[in-house]
């Protein structure tokens, strides 16, 4: 079978590799289809991002669905024939975090496609992938294996609106309108949101995310500050979630978000400098949001069930040949939302 | 009858004034102790403080307690004669945030001995003073006036750790050991945190807020990071607040914090560099406290009651006339901790 | 101009009355529809409900929606040629609860059409509505009256919903099909709620709450216990919204909410046998929610935007004269859901 | 060794026992002290409670403390030597609600002392007892067997308490000023509640809880309502702790506890019939509290540290002889709060 394999930066290979052995609890799948996230697109131009880098070859990806081809005895949850998608991060279940059911800040987290752990930890774009049937989630027959590969930065999304709390009657800022601000906004809106804003510096991801439900758009790209109205009487909306990792955009969150309101950081990003003096006398709550967990199965059912329909996020698919392709038209904000590949 | 005046930096004057007329709703207080709190210290040295500047005399002062000397005649929470404290905040009852009962974000609020607003709002320094009747809280008799002008900096410190939440279970580190880090580490004691660690740069600070019952603390101004061993496993403290407004105790909490823990950052300050992964990646959340509001009626009662003890932190006492050698002493935070005048 | 006056059980008349004088901050209202609620049916019955009995004749009527005829010289919010829907509740304002922004506790609270205060208040169901300017909230040009109309009682299925917290990732029981039940799926639904199941005894209320969008419904009342797989280990459900008044239903939810799980007590009901284990070994939360407040406001938006759609709920429409037939059928949950009168 | 076994009603014996097995994770105990809770008194006089009834002779006991005696080879948390309060919960670890960290839910829990399962789970009543080094918490040198042993209610007491939130500016009712009334006050004081106040029918019990720090109590005994007062203008108590198990004392409850106010039933108990409109138009939450699990840990701290002096609960000590006389004297409330055994 194939693997997608990092070597470093813009050093991007499809190579033979084996099927792993699989044990009594593991699934063996063939994968279908697999988002490329910004994080893949990181190793790709970067071998990393921030101290975090690629010290040996790795398999990336971790936005997958694909049909389970065998299981191992014990596996009770999904059969041979589901289509799955597979939640990538494998916490230790034993430390201190875990026994707390803080899953998602394990001491000890296996997470597909990252090299925060030396050796890393492989991705899931391989054409076979040997999972444990606990990451498996199985959708009822006739969904598509492209829709079910939005599984992943979903639940990212929805996590992340998770932090907000109840959105009844709440008014919701999403700055940067990438494929996860994108989906923020979805899921913002999908949870009830009296109204979701998005901002972006890209026209074209402006044009999308305003098919995808945001009541308004404002590219921030072009000068002025086309928010300042919003920051009037202390501000406007209830709550933001930051997509973009950009200083600007949570200095401009600061600014219109109500007192007492939350502000979601949910981009990456490195240092940025914020006015204390805002955070104290808005008494703003500017808290993180991490990946996810129990997020993954409401994520399977929600987009199982055709609560939300994710396709107008994806712009493209490729090949398993074209791989290379593909993670130059990714990095193309104009061009591309979310590309995926098939295997 | 005088008043303590700045009219800017560095000069600070005790001046004759009229006593205000009274309304039927008004009650006339004889003031008897003042507390110098951080903000007349930034108004008597730098005139003001960031963009907020003094632009005519101001009377100075929002820490003070007096004696009912007359009531209007639609008072009924106070008497003639009583020991009141009184809250320095006027909200304006009226604004969406009042009428939300957010009072402590007024779109007009007038404070006392404030320069935000201008004209500006003048503060308590007055041997004579006309307060609402809904700011006045009246103590029983054999209460200290002493005691009674910690309610307002009091207020301060239990609305920051009512941010928190409930602290039952919880280890909180104090950064900051000044007037309202030390007031903070007696009000986290008082509902019940395991454990209160506190730092400073000033050695004499840390001995006080140990005798107000820090279990353990920390000198940050020697070199070497006395918190690393905290760092470990992702963080030991559930909550920090953040006393200093100094960017190496932000990043210092970060590191200190537990995953989805909180720090309420209450010292105001400039611009902060912080690293905006730790902030994702750890879920923490870092939120502003600003002032108080029905938080004062509750510093009543635990002042009033004896439930609390502030008198250690109250290191020196002057008479009206050195009021200057006050303000130079308050400023020297090896000598002193919190310093009151007698009018 | 003519209103709707309940004199005592089964007196419903149709009586000349006098236009009020208006106000400054008035607004006057050509009523144009007018839904029938469960306390109104109460007064049309059985002169009341429990304690609370008319003791004099009194208008009808809280669901109301109208075109704005005429506004006082100091109205600012709607203009004349609006379609309004109109708040029923008018608080004091003053009141300790006011004060606190539990507008919905207020002590004096003036509630349309209810003989809670004595002289009581006035419902609504008139031709000719006066009505504080604060308590009107204008639809864009489109919407219909009969759509208008709804908000109170969605306002009433938003606040119960909104009791719950988020609705991320939940699954919710409503207990009672009836009107409010079919609101507070729709609710639900709209805030996300990943799984509502609803109950009833009538077949034909079942039937419209699975068009509103429940996902699955139970008659209970055919006997046996068609919930009891949901009781299986320690229960289904993370939240109840008890909509029918029953103990049946309360003793219900107990069995199959889940631990630490909310049941929303919403319907009005008399004395209720619950065993006290259940509550404590299943550390259940049993909260009441009661009327609305800011929630209507956001009714309105999502009514008048079409986020919603509640006209399945409006199974008749009556004329003013034939408003004793429109309370007759309004009482027979086999043929009616909600009954509207045209003014 | 010896053990203290129920065969059924008011047959308590003294037994011959042998000690376990030790397995490499266990510690081996000599008991020293050992508390007589309510449910010890349940087995005792009604050979169990409600459908949980004893099928076969079963040791008594979950409240104890002793000295450690040998451990496991893989053991680091506790040494020979060690006194070592015993944590009496034993969940699964493997069950969803293990896995959510809600262990006081676990569907598998085995409970000391408890004829929930059977076979039962013994209790810990015995000379010798073998433990999971998990259990286990050791306290330094010079504290006391019988105040260690008081871990496990305060941990209920801590528990019930921190289902309330944060008790910043809170008035708190205790109804029922048993052993764990009396814990809950001390609790709820060490907590900062700004009042406690408790009832209870028993006057001694009052003047117990009134030394440990209660501000007022209320007998509640001896007609009349003397609770009255704090019933009006809807209610005095932002929360109330139920610890009686009385019909009475909920219905109290609902009328002196303030809107949106919590009643924590605590108290075991039967069918109680309450007034449905009553939970609703306050708006009030009646939530349970079960038992404890991170609490002890925070109890052990807490006691350990001699932050809260439980001493003067605990009103006689007998020997294991005397056992029959310990479990009279405890059942009766005029003259024993808590009674304990030396083995």
């Amino acid at each position: 079978m194939k693997s997608i394999v990092c070597h470093g930066p813009h050093d991007l290979r499809v190579e033979e590799a084996k099927v792993p052995q699989m044990g009594s609890e593991d699934v063996l799948i063939a994968v279908k289809a697999g988002g490329i996230c910004g994080s893949d697109l990181h190793y790709y131009h970067d071998g990393g991002f921030g101290a975090v880098k690629i010290q040996h070859p790795m398999v990336l990806g971790h936005e997958v669905s694909g049909q389970v081809v065998e299981v191992g005895e014990a596996v009770f949850n999904v059969s041979v024939g589901d289509l799955v998608a597979v939640n990538p991060s494998v916490p230790c279940g034993c430390c201190e975090y875990c026994k707390k059911a803080m899953y998602n800040h394990c001491l000890d987290m296996r997470f597909y496609g990252s090299a925060m752990r030396v050796p890393h930890i492989h991705g899931a774009f391989s054409q076979q992938l040997v999972a444990k049937a606990s990451q498996c989630f199985a959708f009822k027959a006739g969904t598509q294996a492209s829709d079910a590969a939005f599984c992943e930065p979903f639940s990212v999304a929805l996590h992340a609106v998770g932090r907000i709390g109840s959105l009844i009657g709440k008014r919701i800022l999403v700055t940067g309108a990438g494929p996860i601000g994108a989906l923020v906004v979805v899921a913002a809106k999908l949870h009830g949101a009296l109204e979701v804003v998005a901002t972006d510096i890209v026209e074209e991801a402006l044009e999308r995310v305003q098919v995808l439900g945001a009541d308004k758009v404002f590219n921030v790209g072009q000068g002025g500050n086309p928010l300042a109205a919003y920051g009037e009487n202390k501000g406007y909306f209830d709550a933001v979630v930051e997509c973009s990792g950009s200083q600007a955009a949570i200095l401009s969150a600061l600014e219109v978000v109500r007192p007492k309101g939350r502000i979601v950081q949910l981009a990456l990003g490195g240092d940025v400098t914020i006015p204390q003096n805002a955070i104290v006398t808005k008494e703003v709550e500017l808290c993180g949001s991490f990946r996810f967990y129990e997020d993954f199965a409401w994520a399977v059912e929600l987009i199982g069930s055709g609560r939300v329909d994710l396709s107008p996020l994806l712009t493209q698919t490729f090949s398993l040949e074209n791989v290379v392709d593909a993670f130059e038209l990714a990095s193309d904000r104009k061009r591309a939302m979310k590309v995926q590949i098939e295997f």
